[in-house]
C-alpha cells in the first residue's frame, strides 16, 4: 500500500460512483451473490492485480479475488486470470474501475515487453521518463517495471536532471554540477543533459554521474561514448523508435529513455463475465 | 473549477514534487523571472488550457498564462499556442506536469476529432463510455466533447444503464425498467442494453428511453432500427472501428459509443521552452 | 458506502471528538462491555441505520449492532428498533453523533410519509428540491426516497433545468433548449421553468422532456397542463403546502415538487439506554 | 476561517457541483456579468453572511459581496440584505449552495431569538446542547450566538459532562467527580448530571462545578436551587418547551438547556434575484 | 482513535514511503515472515504504544503487536518491552516510524517525570503549554499526562486566556473578563494573565477563575498568593527551571505551567531488532 | 510550496483553533490592525520564515511579513528579525503556532551549527538520518542544510540502504547489492551497511556505491577506509558525539550521520510582541 495509489482508487471510485449506482442499487438485491471471471481478450503482458483487488475490497472487503496469473505473465486472448466471489451488487459496481485499472496497466506492460523484446540479448538499459499520465506516476513506472524496463527518476525529488536553463542559471556546466553536488544527498547520482561533443567533455570533467545525450545522431553519439568511456553512464533521449532502438542499443550506450513506454500505450481489451 | 478536477491536479504535482525540486531549487535563484511558450509538435486539436493553467497557478499565482488559441482548434505543428512569464524556477518545475495534462486531453481530442470528421454528414451522435483513465473521468469527457463528440453517462449516477445481469436480478426486462422507472428521478433517462430483436420488442414495449444493440451486426441493427421506430433512442455499442463507422452511421440508429475514443487515445507532442 | 456520506460521517467524529472525549477517556475502563437499545420516543419512519451503523463501526468495528426494524418501518414510540453490545467507552461516545444522523433522517422519511399518506390513492409524483443541508445532499434525498417521495436531480450535473436567467442569456426558450439538447448525454432530460402559457407552448414546441409552471394558481396549471398533452412531463413547484397538495394532484400535473419535505422538516426524538 | 467549517463548504459545493453544472456551463457564456441581491421572503434574524460570502469566493475571488445588514439583525419580509456582483455564471451556481447556509443558519437565529423573547428581562442563561446537524457543530453554535443564547459545551473535548453511566463505571458521584478533576485541565469545568436530591447532595459535597437537573419538575428544581445555594451553577435541562420556559427561569436556577434550538429549527425563506 | 492523530500518522508514513521502500520491495520477499522485538536503550518512562500500533497495522492489520509493559510504566535500559510477529517486510517498512513515535512520546514523558518528582510531595498541580511541535498537540499533551503532569488549554478553543493586549483591546482587565464571559460556555473558565500586584487586584475583583502571574519573582508571587486567597486559582509562568521548581512549588500557588515540559525534550534512545 | 508541508501546516492550524480562539474571537475587535516584532531571546540560527510566513498567511494573505534577516543568519539574543503588520486578532491566533515552527526549525539549524562548527576545516560531510518527528520529514532535513550539514536519504523511497536484514532475506551482500542494482533506477545510489573487515570486502567486490561502517571504532573504521579506498563513499554511523566527531571526521570516511543532528535538537526560544 502506497498512500498515493490510495488516493488515486479513491477519487476513481468517488468520480464513478458520485451520489450513487442508480441501476444496481434500484435492480439488484444488497445480498444476492454471484462469481465471476476476469478475462483477457488479447494476448497481453499482465499489470495491476493488486489495484484491480484494491477496487473491489474498498466495496466490499470479503469479496473473494482469486488471481490464477502473476503479475509480468504473458496471457493468451481468451485465458481467464481471476476468479471472483462475492455479493454480485459488489461485482457489478466495482467492474468497470478494476478493469480500467488492469487495461492501462497491462497495457503499458505490454507496450513495454515489445520494446524489451527487441533488445533482449543487449545489456542496455530502457527507461521510461516523466511523461506519465498526472495522479498515475507510481502506478504506470510500476507497469513498466512489470514490462521489463527500468525507472528513469521517480519525480523531481528522486534524482538529479540538469538541463540547459539550469545550466544557464548557474553559468556553466562545472558549476551546475558542483552546486548541485553540494546540494544533495550522497545516495542521489546527478545526470546532465547535453547536446554537443563539447558539453560532453565538460560534463566528463565536472564527474557528472550520468550524462544524457540529447537528440544525437547515431555517429555522435558513438563519438560521445569514447570520450566518456567509463567515467559516467551515458544516457540517450529523443527520438528512440521501435525501428532504431536496436542500432541504438549498439551504439555502446548505458542506457535508453523512451517517453513513449508510457505515453504511448494503449489500454488492453480485458473483460469480466459474471458467472453464477 | 470541480473539486474532483482540482484534487486531481493536487494529486499530480504532489507525486511528481515528493519532497521538492532538487534540481531547479538548487540550481535555479527563486526570484530570477523568464519567458516561455508551449509549442505543437504535431497536429492537433487543442484541449486542457484550464488545467494547465491551474498547474503554472499553483506554483505561482502571479504566472502570466496567454493561451494565443482556444480550446478545440486545430493546431499545426510548429505553432506556439500558450504564453508564459513568471518566474524561471516556476516555469521548470510547473513544466512536465502542465504538458502531461495538455497531451492526454489535446491526444484525446485530436483522436476523437479524427472519428468526428468520418461522419462529418451524419445526424448520428458518437458518444464515449467509462472506459476512461481512473481519476481522470471528468477530463476525459471534458476533452471528448472538444473533439466534437458527446459524452455517454458521467458515471453510474447520472444515467441507468441495465445489462443483462440487472435484468436477470429483476426477472426480466419489464420488470428491470419498471423497477428503475420508480425509483430514479424524472430527469433520468432509462437505457437497457439488448441483444435479440426479442429483447428489442420487450424494450419497446416496456418504455425504455434509450436502446442499446449490443454487438449486433448491420442487417441485426437494421431490423431493430425498423422494430423501435421514433419509440426509443437507438444506440449500437461493440465492435466499431474507424472502418465500419460509417457504415453503421447509415443505420439509422441514433447513437454509437465507441470505448476506444478514449481509451485508445494517445498522448501528442507539445513541448515548452523557455525563451528567457 | 458513498465517498460523500464517508467525508461527512468522518467530519461529524472529528467535529465531536476533537481532542478527546474528556469525560468518557478519564472515567471509564477502556475494556469495560456494556448493552444498548435505541428507542423511539415519538411514532417515526425509520431512516438511517446503515449511517449509525458506520458512526458506532468507526470507533470500534466490533461493535454489535442489530436492527429490530428497517429502513421505512412506521415505529410507534417506545419501540426499541436497535439493539447495541460492546465496549461501554465506544457506545457513551457514539452515542450522540448516531441519534443526530438518526434524528435528522428519520425525521425526514416520517416528514415525507405525512406528505405522500395525502396523496396516496394519486398516480402523481412527489419530489424533493434541492434545498437541503449543505453536506446531506444525499443522505437527505435517501431519506426522501425512504418516506416515499421521489427525488429530483441530484445536483448540477445530473439534470438540465433551465430558469428564466438561462433563457435570457440565450436569447429565448427554443435556442436555450436546443443548445442544451446538443451538450449533454443523451441520458439526461431537459427541464424548463415556465411561468405563461406562452411559455409553456414555446417549451413544447421545443421539445422540453419536463416543464415546470413555477407558481402559477389552480386554473392556470389546468391550461398548462391541456396545452401539454402528453409531450412533456409537467411539474408544478411553489407555494405547495399541505393544504393544497391534493387539489394540486388534481390537475393533471405529473409531478409536485417540494422544498419543505427535506427544509421544513424537524428532528424526530431518538433516545439511546444503556441496559448494562 | 475555521478548518472544520471549511471543509464543510468544501464537501458542499463538491456534492452540487459534481462532474459539473450541465444547464449553466452548457447556457451561460462563462463572462458576461450581472448583479442580484439576497431577499429575506418572511422575517428572520440574519445568520451566516461570512459562510454564504466564502462560498461564492470559491467560485471566484473577485464575486462582490456586499450585505447591507449585519449578523444578528432583525430583519422583515421583503428586505434584501446583500448586494453581489460578479459573473451570472458564477452567481447561478453558487446561489443554492449560499442560500441552503443562509436559510439553515438563520433559521436556527431567528427560533432561538424567539426563545430569548420569552425571557428578555430574566438573568438566566439558555444554552444549546449538542443534538446539532452532523457536520454543522460549529455553524449552528455560532448561530445560537447570534440568536442572543449561549453555547453548552462544543463537543465531548472540551467541557466534562459526567451521566449516570460514568459514575456507575467509577462507583460513585464523589468517585467520578474526583477522578475527572485530577485529569482534565484546570480551564475545564465539572458538570454533572442528577436525578434526585440526594444526587444533588453528593455532587455539591464532592465540589462539582455545575449540576445538571435532569427532568425533575419545577418543585424538585426549586429545592435543589436552596440546597446548592451558590456552591456550584445549576443547569436544568429536559421538556423545555416555549410554554414553561418562563416558569423555569423563575425558579432560580442559573442556566437551561434545550436541545431544540437547534433540532427543532427549520429553515427560513430567502432568495436570490438576478437584477442584471 | 482520535481523527487528528490518525492524520498525523497517515502523514508520517506518506512523507517515509513516498513512492514506495526500494530497498525492501526489492530484496524481502513479501510473504516472509518473522518477529522482533522493542527494546529500551535507556531508562525511560514508556508512552506511545497505541500509536506504534497504528502504524504497524496501518501496513498489515494482521502485525502482531504485543506490549509486556504498560503506558506510563518506568523501563530499565536493556528492557524489551514490545513483542512483533509478522511480515518482515512489514516489520522493516513501519520500524523506523514507529520507533519515531515511541521516541518521541517517552522522551517527552520522561522528561516530565523528572520535573514530577522533584514536587513529589506537593499539591500543586504542574501544567504544560502551547509549545508544542505542531502537528504534534494532541500526542505530546497526552505524553505530558502519562509522565505525571497536567494539561493547560488543548488549543485555542476550550480555555479562555486573556493576555495583555486582549486586555488592551477591551479597555482594561475588568471589560475582558466581563466580554469573556457573557460569551463563552459556562463550562470553560477564564484565566487571565498579569504583572502587578495591581493588576492582580482588578483581576480577582473582576471574577477571574484562573490569575497567572507572569514573571514574578518569589516574594511578588507570595504577595499574590495572600491576596487572592481561594477566590481564584494561581498559576506562575516563565523562568520555571528544574532549579526553582520547588522554591516555587511552596510559595502556595496552585499551578506551574512550564514550556519546557514538551519543547525542550529529547528524544530518548529505542530500538528495534529482527529476531527471526 | 511542498504538498506535504502545506498538509503539516493545515494540520497544525487546525488542531489550535479546533472550534475557534475563544479568548480573541470575544475580545478582539476584527478589524483593529496592529503591528508586531519577533525577536530572538537567546542566539541562534534562523530556520523556518517561510513557514512562520504561511501560517500568517493561512489567517489573513493580506498580513505583511517583513523578515530582515535570512534563513541560516546567525542572530544575537535579543534581535528582531522579523516585522508584522495586519489585523491585531490575526497576529494573536497565529502567534503560537508560528512560533512553534520557528523554534524548532532554527533550534534545530542552530543545533547542527555547533556540530560544523567543529569540524569547520574537514572535508567530511555531516548528514542527518531518519530519526525525525514523524510529519516533520522535509522540514526538519530542510532545517539541518540550512544549519550547514547535509541530508541522508529523505525516506525509503530515494535511496537504497541494505541492512542485516535485507541482506540475509537475499542470502549475502553480493545478492543483496546485485538485486538492488538490477531494480532501482540509474539515479539511484547505493549504499549498504557492513559491520566487519570481511563485510566491507564483500560490499566493495558486489559494487556498492556507498558503504556503511556501523559502530566500529577508530582502528577498525581507518582499516575499512584503507581497503576501501575509492572504490565507494565511507560512511560511518552510530555512536557519534560532539566529543569523538573531530576524531572521527580525521579518519578519512567521507560521510559522518548522526541521529542526533534532529532528534535531539531542543527549541529555541523565539518570542513575538506586539508592538500596536
Amino acid at each position: 500500500m502506497i498512500p498515493f495509489v490510495d488516493k488515486l482508487i479513491e477519487l476513481a471510485i468517488a468520480e464513478d460512483i458520485g451520489s450513487g449506482d442508480i441501476t444496481t442499487d434500484n435492480l439488484v438485491p444488497p445480498d444476492l451473490t454471484g462469481s465471476a471471471v476476469i478475462i483477457a481478450k488479447e494476448p497481453l503482458v499482465l499489470a495491476g492485480l493488486e489495484t484491480a483487488r484494491q477496487v473491489f475490497a474498498w466495496f466490499d472487503g470479503k469479496t473473494v479475488f482469486e488471481p490464477t496469473h502473476a503479475e509480468g505473465d504473458l496471457i493468451e486472448a481468451g485465458t481467464t486470470f481471476v476468479k471472483l466471489e462475492g455479493r454480485l451488487a459488489v461485482l457489478l459496481k466495482a467492474e468497470r474501475i478494476a478493469l480500467n485499472f488492469l487495461q492501462r496497466l497491462s497495457g503499458i506492460a505490454t507496450h513495454v515487453r515489445a520494446y524489451m523484446d527487441l533488445i533482449a540479448d543487449s545489456p542496455v538499459r530502457l527507461v521510461d521518463t516523466r511523461k506519465t499520465i498526472p495522479g498515475w506516476r507510481i502506478l504506470e513506472k510500476y507497469a513498466v517495471r512489470v514490462g521489463g524496463a527500468s525507472n528513469h527518476r521517480m519525480g523531481l525529488y528522486d534524482g538529479v536532471l540538469i538541463k540547459d536553463n539550469h545550466i544557464a542559471a548557474c553559468g556553466g556546466i562545472k558549476m551546475a554540477i558542483h552546486r548541485a553536488r553540494q546540494s544533495v544527498s550522497h545516495l542521489v547520482k546527478i545526470e546532465i543533459e547535453v547536446s554537443s561533443q563539447d558539453e560532453v567533455k565538460q560534463a566528463v570533467e565536472a564527474g557528472a554521474d550520468v550524462i544524457m545525450l540529447d537528440n544525437m545522431d547515431t555517429p555522435e553519439i558513438k563519438q560521445a561514448v569514447a570520450l566518456i568511456g567509463s567515467k559516467a553512464f551515458v544516457e540517450v533521449s529523443g527520438n528512440v523508435t521501435m525501428h532504431n532502438l536496436k542500432a541504438l542499443a549498439g551504439t555502446g550506450v548505458d542506457i535508453i529513455s523512451i517517453g513513449a513506454l508510457t505515453h504511448a500505450a494503449r489500454a488492453v481489451d480485458i473483460s469480466m463475465r459474471i458467472i453464477k
